[in-house]
């Protein structure tokens, strides 16, 4: 089997290494030897220093991707320009292609797959979704048997490190994202990460194939944690919960809800207590009831464990000379049907509300008629007791489950009280129990 | 696709509820129809009031395995006796087989996988390791391009359910497990469980796709918790420890561990906090580091869901019209080769000891002259104060990591002072972080 490189940073190395390295153990597990024939990367020098062989390098990836003799193309250098036409090309020449591009899937993944299919080869992306993690062939494969019900994971390492940094060390977001700078865990310009851009993308993939729906990245929510303050982490601690980056699909009957927002999660759930870097997925299926995917969510070798995954299921199913066993997205062709996707509006859950107001005799009745007016009703509320500085103590609460524009519509009435200071903090909670 | 159902009792019912509970959801995933074309069961009264149609019972397995329109035959009765009889005659007939039975593939694994090598039929065995998770497929394919260093894994519920109760509510192991067995969650006569020898099944077939050994269930040293006491969890909290019955499997250069024993964790590490009836196994591969793997490891739909995913799997590969595309054992026919497996005597740890001697100045001194002659460091030790009837405290300790063989000799000479009352109390410790 002749692998084509394209990329050698990170993960590139990563997968070189891996290949090259376990080399023997995979040979066990195979019984065909993978040559690494061709690697590229504009970095020449970098290519150089990694391969050793300067016959195998080229500065040019089209090199690879037209080459007659090349079977398998690893894309890993990222992003919808280059990378898409590249993958579109290895496709069309037929070519497996194996990738961990999260936002070439979650955004183009219709398109390619098809590309794939009308070629009789495989598209395997593994290494897209929470790095080391085998979850799509948990989702595709493990559970297949199932229906599944919801997904919610911590699948962005660089949110999960700063929250577990602002809560175990008291630090700010602004500070923690430094700090995860410098550790090399968040990139010099974070957005995609803190934003929930990145974890959106990974959530897009797997509602498409948990629930047989179309890659849709346009219909995900998608907030970041930037805003968050350290007084709601220690104020949900109080309450018995984590906040934690979550990626959240769940299937209704006919519509289905794709988002990532910061969450609060009961701290007694294996998941809420996933700290550091690390990454995992909960998995609700029908049969099987809850199960849990832990393990590195980025980094070089983790990425490549992946990245390989996929190139030995290629060669496996290569040996027995056929195309693609399992269908790209889990589900036949004519099985992937288009579904409603809910606004955030629509969705329901419960939230943690906190409040700044003047504090006056009557305003908790106030506020609690509010709620009842709408029906939503109040399930834990502190009252924090005056500080220092802070004549004005805090509120926060929690309310039972309901639709997010009625809890819109309590804090616009809320908000308009003249009581009010500040702008109320919004965040949705999940249970994660049933 | 049609399909033979051996034994309709707990893991049978669940699996023909799911084959046609999700049979739409399934075929969506498949593009082929699974159809239960027979069932057998002794309980023919019960087959009837499961299947409805009397046409297509049996109380002869054998009809089944012997059909000539059957292509696979699913195998949930259990045990190594008929069944067995059973699974050999349909894989000769060239039926593929899925089971659940644990104790079949780890005591005669080898044998049956030859067999249905040599039928160029699939033996497929999901469900027979951790029920509902997919641990099987994980360490087979989607950690496939790493050397596995380590296995440890809760993979009992009953025993997990035992000492969970044991610490959060300060049972005995009596008390526990007679509730265990009023819940449904350990058998009339729960030897197999509590003694480990079912985790013992299960990490020996673990241990062979993992390193590529052949299956060897006799090599296992195995060690149940019927003996542990209430003492030991409280004081092993103190220290910072849960106790778990945990399944380990190492690899060494050219030697393997395998062992089931009650086993201080700590209690910081995700695995620790696997509470109830819940399994989890922790894998450390060379490029991914530790994954982790949490779900329902025994119940009738969880297990079902493993079962039948195996089923899946097989009809999307002979769709393509083909035999195993995975190597049963992970590992090609010529690359499963025999290893060493040390005994416990050889195996390194750390360790929990517990004394209990009669209290006498200089003790100290001579139980801990006694650890430094054999060059055995002293982690933490607790000498806990007297007690109302109890003048003699109890000492606990942790020791650094050191041949098991070393602290028995310790353990002797400790033993044989004048002082000692009773037998010491030896747990392993394992920290999971290397």
């Amino acid at each position: 089997m002749k692998v084509g490189l394209i990329g050698i940073g990170t993960v590139g190395g990563g997968t070189y290494k891996v290949l090259t390295e376990n080399a023997k153990e995979i040979l066990k597990k195979t019984g065909i030897s993978i040559d690494i024939a061709r690697v590229a990367d504009k970095n020449l020098a970098l290519a150089k220093k990694v391969v050793g062989d300067e016959n195998k390098i080229t500065d040019d990836a089209f090199d690879i991707v037209n080459d007659k003799e090349i079977d398998l193309v690893i894309e890993l250098i990222g992003g919808t320009g280059i990378a898409k036409e590249l993958v579109e090309t290895a496709l069309a020449n037929k070519k497996h292609v194996v990738t961990a591009n999260k936002a070439l899937i979650a955004m183009h993944g219709e398109e390619l797959v098809e590309l794939a299919e009308k070629n009789k080869v495989i598209l395997a992306y593994e290494a897209s979704v929470a790095g080391g993690i085998p979850i799509i062939k948990a989702i595709r494969e493990g559970l297949a048997a199932n229906q599944i019900e919801w997904i919610a994971g911590i699948i962005n390492g660089t949110t999960n490190y700063i929250l577990s940094e602002m809560r175990e060390n008291n630090l700010t977001f602004d500070v923690a994202l430094k700090q995860a700078q410098e550790l090399g865990y968040a990139e010099a310009d974070p957005t995609f990460d803190v934003e929930g851009v990145d974890a959106a993308h990974k959530v897009t993939i797997m509602a498409s194939i948990a629930f047989g729906i179309p890659v849709n990245f346009e219909g995900a929510y998608v907030e970041g944690i930037s805003q968050l303050q350290q007084k709601d982490i220690a104020y949900a601690e109080e309450l018995g919960y984590r906040i934690k980056l979550l990626a959240i699909t769940k299937a209704h009957s006919d519509a289905v809800e794709i988002r990532v927002h910061p969450t609060l999660i009961p701290e007694k759930r294996l998941v809420a207590n996933v700290n550091g870097p690390m990454n995992a997925v909960l998995v609700k299926g029908n049969m099987v009831g809850p199960t849990l995917y832990y393990g590195a969510g980025a980094g070089a070798e983790p990425t490549a464990s992946a990245v390989v995954a996929d190139v030995i299921d290629i060669v496996r199913q290569c040996k027995h000379g056929h195309g693609a066993m399992i269908p790209t997205l889990g589900f036949t062709k004519e099985n992937i049907k288009k579904k409603k996707l809910l606004t955030i509006e629509e969705v329901e859950s419960e939230f943690y509300l906190r409040l700044s107001m003047k504090n006056k005799t009557g305003l908790l009745a106030n506020i609690t008629n509010i709620f009842a007016d709408k029906g939503v009703s109040i399930d834990a509320m502190v009252h924090k007791e005056i500080q220092d500085n802070n004549l004005d103590p805090d509120i926060f609460l929690v309310t039972s489950k309901v639709k997010e524009q009625t809890i819109n519509e309590i804090i616009s009435k809320i908000e308009s009280l003249p009581e009010n200071k500040d702008k109320i903090i919004k965040i949705r909670i999940e249970e994660l129990n049933k």
